[in-house]
């Protein structure tokens, strides 16, 4: 894969990360050319956490606009292109922070927010997460969300939902779903992966799948090669087409393991965490970080896909996808 | 005074209200033929209080948009004026919804809020309340709450000051500072009031006086003739120039009693508040709403102003002031 500008919309997006947030880190984006991330805000907690939150981006975006700025539409990617920065699109991956308030869903989307996943691991007031012995589908509360996240632009995500759940979502949702980071279930067998209904679904309705790197999601672990990545990604192109795919590498770099720890517990476990705490897996040698995004691109070469479906999986999917579900503001190019 | 269009430049701005906001209320407002309106959100209370006091707002905009739209900059102004609608900016008159985080003033700015009082009646972590028996001055905190107000580009208003206060944040702030509501101590004696040092220093700092037709404020109270009002905004004019007089009417039409007792004690003082409570007083028979905000202008020019002073006064050296604090967004007109 050519990286270089010879087309002006290619895009390079990784449409979900976790980073220990730092100078470092938003080097690394510019190193490795991404024009825009979707970064985690909140695994678990209140509106207050989730505002303390943003309030700690305020701070990050002031200290290193010279790298990365707020993503509220396209329009934000394109001048990221222009300006050689990277644009940041926060988002939640548990609806808790609106608790039983569905005000709050604008209220977060004036705040900046463009994502938000209904439910992570476990049950949340909106759907089931896959760690769910019965899966509730999508709840009253949770159409209603849904109804103010089209309304608003917002993309709802489903990357940690239960099948039924996912299912219902793309079933309701008058604009597109999408699960941001997750692989087929058929290639590395676990529930927190998709399976091939749910890939169908996302394919037939217009969604997106973003294929993850975290080595609990691959097969074999941190020692999955870039061709059994690739290969997987074509087997996925050549069942489902390849217009939906993206990537959303779910890099959780320079993390504690009590970051871990927090995503498995939050607060509603209340299970005791002794300090032989886990910690989070080895990236796989082949994507370290940011600086390694562009590899992807040039293994889906290898394994035979083209130019245009290389940029479409690299960025430019996700891209188009964002194009119709994110609001652009008056006067956008 | 002509309040037809005979100038492009010409806008009608009340820069203070809290009315029981309705369908009534918004279409005198148009009636009145007003482009914009400051609408305190808060006088008391927490973060939550004021975020829930938006998420009505949100709901009052979603509602009533063929009468309002949230104002954000000078921009607004124009196409409310272009439009036939009323922009209205929220703003606090206390600062205890941010508490003691600083990082709230950008959350609350990037949901909308333009001007925020430093100080209510009593004692706030930034400066003194009038009612306060000693001046605490601008504190460490109010610093640093005005820099970020000038940074973000905010109003800040000093209406509910002590002297002190008030002197010390025009003394301090790199943008002039405002009373968006208040009258001379002079004419009508009480400390809520502006001594004349308060009101020379905001002539002399490119800041801006609101004259208040609020009856506790006005010689007579509710018995104030428009004369007598107009008289009193004539002598002000003599001694200190017109160019920084504006209205901030502090119109409470159709709030309840316990809104009044709510304003007087939010939960600071503890009051057990029985059920004889005094109420509003009635407004001056010459302006009843907003539907009387251009006899105004016609009482100013009974008492010998000009049409361009009455154009300032009536909304002009709000507009010019405004723009000078609020930052446009990118590609503003």
């Amino acid at each position: 894969m050519n990286t270089g500008a010879q087309h002006d919309e290619l895009y390079l997006i990784d449409c979900l990360q976790f980073c220990n947030w730092s100078t470092k880190v938003f080097r690394q984006m510019r190193d490795g050319g991404l024009d825009a991330v979707h970064a985690t805000l909140v695994y678990h907690g209140s509106f207050r956490d989730a505002v303390h939150a943003i309030e700690a981006w305020n701070r990050l975006f002031a200290e290193h606009s010279k790298f990365i700025f707020r993503g509220r539409s396209c329009r934000d990617i394109i001048d990221a292109k222009r300006s050689g920065r990277t644009a940041i699109f926060l988002g939640f991956q548990n609806p808790s922070p609106i608790g039983d308030d569905i005000g709050l869903v604008e209220i977060f989307h004036s705040l900046g927010i463009r994502f938000m996943q209904l439910t992570y691991n476990n049950q949340s007031l909106l759907a089931s997460g896959w760690m769910e012995a019965n899966d509730s589908g999508l709840t009253l509360m949770g159409r209603r969300v849904i109804d103010e996240m089209n309304r608003l632009g917002m993309v709802v995500d489903m990357s940690h939902a239960g099948a039924r759940s996912a299912l219902d979502a793309m079933e309701y949702s008058a604009l597109p779903v999408a699960v941001t980071h997750a692989n087929p279930a058929s290639w590395r067998n676990t529930r927190r992966n998709l399976s091939d209904d749910v890939i169908g679904a996302l394919a037939q309705t217009g969604g997106m799948m973003g294929f993850s790197l975290y080595p609990h999601h691959l097969c074999g672990g941190s020692e999955c090669s870039i061709g059994q990545f690739c290969a997987m990604v074509a087997e996925t192109a050549s069942r489902y087409g390849a217009g939906f795919l993206g990537i959303g590498s779910d890099l959780c770099q320079d993390r504690p393991p009590s970051a871990l720890s927090w995503m498995r517990e939050g607060r509603w476990s209340g299970k005791i965490v002794d300090g032989k705490l886990e910690g989070f897996p080895p990236q796989p040698s082949w994507f370290r970080d940011n600086r390694d995004f562009c590899r992807i691109g040039e293994g889906l070469g290898a394994v035979g896909f083209d130019s245009t479906e290389i940029e479409g999986i690299m960025g430019g999917n996700w891209f188009r996808y964002l194009q119709r579900v994110l609001i652009e503001p008056d006067g956008a190019a």
